[in-house]
């Protein structure tokens, strides 16, 4: 019996993921090996496919009988693998989920261009599927994501960063994404427009509690203490949702010390205890959480604007599962 | 009357090339400022537009009368620039065409993700203009660039590479995005088929041409006293034609040079025009520009299967001036 929400919709949909990873392997070949080698490093290097899975679920909750989907979620994940790695590359990250990122490991410059290839076989792979609507939905939310990125990148370091861009960024960066590989299923599926609609607004909300939850976990000294990765974000100076709020309500000295760590960079042994210590005097987690619940819910209306299935009982649960992780 | 062959296949597609500088300008806007600033910089730096030309040239060759190659000659271009971007971040350019690199100017990290933008916004073009067609032909482009990219940079500082690897990255490189500017305008213009293939071959074959003369005219002590900028390859430790032929024809100490200067990246005041005069030494300038008529001549047979035209004559005398300019 699968132990989380996560794992549950992966179970239903454990045939289809398994040709979406079969198909993810066989078009990262290239006859040039750097390719595979480099490709083959992330993309198995534990991530939960969350994305290609909504696709796959968005696909059969609308009835598809075929195997469009499958091409299409390897194509959404591709998307995403492309992001990571200039992601990496931009941040100067040397790891990601605790192993070494690509980066780290091969070096910039293929990450670079190995993300360029990824992004190109994701659209080789809309184009043979043939619908014009997954490729605008994809290649807009692609676009707005770049942005996303672009506009991160000019507010990092940058402790006066506004909510609103917070948000804006977050936006773009993460809930684009959710929101698109939900309704390339619902597209796929030919279902009625109002029902694509909700797809994506079920993903586009969903994605929204998904990486507030994501920024406060950061800075979660229970995490830590089950092992994982944590303060990859203050180590690059990222200004989060949590990061913003101790600002917000902290004393002139605190801030002289988010002003030092994450504007000028200077850290020390230490400090991200301290940082978790101050996110944590100042309330921050509860809000953000409380937060990630309002998206969270505003994705679940979403999804009751789609007919009754296992799926969208299992995508329900899924939400509610990202946001009560362990803090 | 303009002075030289590619001076008139531009005035003579004048009209619609303003048009394409139009949309570019129009389609590198975003609300994040930065985008357009970088944009902006790298595609009014000077270049010349040779692959939208292209793609003007063939639809109207082709008869085609309506606008649509305007849009798709943009993204044409837009995908140019991605690369351009990404190249300078790998190569870690410091010039491009003797201004300072966008990476230079702005930095990698804006260079990597304005390339994403340009690359995801040349996506969005092809699916306005709504031909699965040219998305076939300019996603399978992107993917072959990529793998050039990584291919190039797998040989990159090994004076040891196959003349058969340094030419399968020109083909990808340079020749693919070529063969895949003309062969546009011919699915724009509804061609036939035969007609579509012949502008593929056309692009493909000046494609090479025209990078073989690129990487002589990198070598070229006429161009530096004409004022250009030359030794770029020699500087990021490139391998092209004219060093192959050079290592090939050169003494053991001469090879010594070579590995020195390009494998071990140690270069000193005067090694360039020392490596100038080992080229000219060998006759290498002689011998690819011998090779890039070839190219051209295949080029110019192309031609011939397509209908008589102005452009086509156009076309064909670019062909003949990209191969006898100034050395």
């Amino acid at each position: 019996m699968p132990s989380n929400a996560l794992d549950r919709l992966t179970a239903l949909l454990a045939d289809d993921l398994q040709s979406v990873n079969r198909t993810i392997v066989a078009r990262m070949e290239s006859p040039v090996a750097l390719i595979p080698q480099l490709a083959g490093y992330i993309v198995a290097s534990g991530g939960k496919r969350v994305r290609p899975l909504l696709t796959l679920a968005a696909a059969r909750l609308c009835g598809h009988k075929g195997t469009r989907h499958i091409g299409l979620a390897a194509a959404v994940e591709f998307i995403h693998t492309a992001t990571l790695l200039h992601d990496d590359v931009v941040d100067e990250s040397d790891l990601r989920r605790g192993q070494a990122s690509a980066n780290e490991l091969f070096g910039n410059q293929p990450s670079v261009l190995v993300g360029d290839f990824l992004f190109a076989r994701a659209f080789q792979l809309m184009v043979e599927d043939g619908s014009l609507a997954v490729l605008k939905t994809l290649s807009d939310a692609s676009a707005v994501i770049a942005e996303g990125e672009v506009l991160q990148l000019s507010a990092s370091n940058d402790i006066g960063t506004s909510e609103d861009t917070y948000l804006r960024v977050v936006r773009a960066k993460t809930a684009e994404l959710f929101a698109a590989a939900c309704a390339v299923g619902g597209l796929v599926a030919d279902a009625p427009e109002d029902q694509t609609a909700a797809l994506f607004d079920y993903g586009a909300q969903f994605g929204m509690a998904f990486q507030l939850v994501d920024d406060v976990l950061d800075y979660s000294a229970r995490q830590a203490r089950l092992g994982k990765t944590i303060g990859d974000d203050f180590r690059e100076g990222k200004i989060t949702a949590p990061v913003l709020i101790a600002v917000a309500r902290g004393t002139a000295e605190e801030r002289r010390f988010w002003y030092r760590t994450l504007q000028e960079q200077r850290q020390e042994d230490g400090d991200l205890d301290q940082a978790i210590e101050l996110i944590r005097r100042h309330g921050a987690r509860e809000e953000i959480v409380a937060r990630a619940r309002d998206y969270g819910n505003a994705a679940l209306a979403a999804l009751e604007r789609l007919p009754g299935h296992p799926l969208r009982s299992a995508l329900h649960d899924v939400v509610a599962f990202c946001i009560d992780r362990d803090f």
